[in-house]
């Protein structure tokens, strides 16, 4: 079963890659630009996000297929946070997956360009879908919600205001559910949204992702400690060179631990509803034990 | 006639005002991002690209109203690039309309932020229109296609790119075609879709758009060298400083004034087949003979 499930997974993200490696394959005036959104587009990753848009919608009954607009859309919006945080204004970082940091290879005007453009052209990936405009129409008001001002912008903005600070568990819940909770769940709500599903479908899909964005974080921050270099792609520690508040700091390592684990069970309950919820449910236990 | 089209411009830019004011009310949560955006997005500013889109659907026998919030749309993707373009690894500049510009105020990380955060919620925006769903997907289309990497972005790619060297006027007008052309075209094409207008209008609006943009550039150019500081809300002569490369310098100013005079001409004469073309003609007009 593990195997069945390892296998859709590379299938999925197989699709994924594919699909972003095409993206902007047919313009080639603006080069510089093109070049640093595929360096930071193309760059590996786990592709949690689309995978999660792809299969809430076989989950909801829908075609994998007409949700991969979805997916790389999504992943597109992550990618744009990645490089904007890593600039030297925001979080300062040199190495993101093994690789340096955009604004490290393309200076820094143009990683703030790349990030931009992809930013801009997520929406536009939306439109591809080949499915009822109404659905489209969701799908774009999910996702600028989720990663607008209210969302995912405005967590980055809690988080460099609470650099320096030690936050409560509470304060890094809430900078969580908005620094990445809220992108998690619009991946989720968006696969939902491609396949028809219905209102209650999609709070519960937004319950599942909750968990499991929030156990994804404690475990990032689990693995900031007791991970290597070479396993991360990124300097261990990095958290603590930043000043950054973590889950391990405001719970220790041994309840994080014991919080991952209930999240992710807590996760797989969400989905309870559903006639064919094992591969998410997989999915969150899988990345609750993740060593990267 | 003169006097009441200067009254349906004001009666315009009141309606955008008003909205534009609304639209981040609800959110006190993130303070600083939000003030940042409504300190760019509300600082005056002529408004000429939601005034296209609301007079676009008029001439097209839409209701003005319908397509307020893509003229919100479109005004927040303006004001994004605004902020980032100002930014210190960009063109590095410390006013605009006649106060400091967002990073000098509030820092570089929030202005990046609040360039993300409206850009991001510039797509929402759309999503609040009360039209057809079709007509949505397709101004979200539009809008991210000539915001993105293959238009705006594009362009200031390019003008990044060619600081320090003369261009010429072909370049000079590829350059100018997707760094502001581009965004000028999408929102008088997204008046024309809000009415649900044909393909062939909107064709017409692109060529209209396209000739009133390249008009405003060259004026932009001739002012940054004949209009006081005080005037333009901005240092005269940043273009030079900056090495940037202007119509000014590859044509002089006399024949500037004549392609001024010639284009705002043609973009009157691209609405002819409309029934009730005279505000944006006039508008054409009054852009051309501009004093900031």
């Amino acid at each position: 079963m593990e195997q069945s499930f390892e296998t859709i997974l590379a299938r999925d993200r197989a699709l994924i890659e594919d699909r972003l490696a095409e993206l902007f394959r047919q313009d080639t005036r603006y080069a510089c630009v093109q070049e640093a959104m595929e360096y930071s587009l193309l760059a590996g990753g786990k592709r949690v996000r689309p995978v999660l848009t792809l299969e809430a919608c076989r989950m909801c009954g829908g075609r994998v297929e007409d949700a991969l607009p979805f997916a790389c859309g999504v992943e597109m919006i992550h990618t744009y946070s990645l490089i904007h945080d890593d600039l030297p204004a925001m979080d300062d970082d040199e190495l993101r997956r093994g690789r340096p940091t955009n604004h490290v290879v393309y200076g820094e005007a143009t990683a703030i360009l790349a990030g931009d453009g992809l930013l801009t052209a997520a929406f536009g990936q939306l439109t591809k879908a080949e499915l009822p405009p109404e659905r489209i129409v969701s799908a774009v008001a999910t996702l600028s919600a989720a990663a607008g001002p209210s969302g995912m912008v405005g967590g980055q903005a809690l988080d460099m205001a609470g650099e320096g600070h030690a936050l409560s568990r509470g304060e890094l819940e809430l900078l969580q559910s908005l620094k990445t909770g809220a992108l998690i769940s619009a991946a989720a709500q968006l696969g939902g949204i491609a396949a028809g599903a219905t209102r209650e479908q999609l709070k519960q899909l937004d319950r599942y992702a909750q968990a499991l964005g929030l156990a994804f974080q404690v475990r990032d921050d689990m693995l900031d400690v007791i991970s290597s270099d070479q396993e991360l792609g990124k300097p261990v520690g990095s958290d603590r060179a930043n000043e950054k508040s973590t889950f391990v700091n405001a719970l220790g390592l041994e309840n994080c631990a014991q919080l991952v684990e209930k999240l992710s069970q807590q996760a797989a309950d969400a989905l309870a509803e559903f006639e064919q919820p094992e591969f998410l449910a997989w999915l969150a236990h899988a990345l609750a034990d993740r060593k990267q």
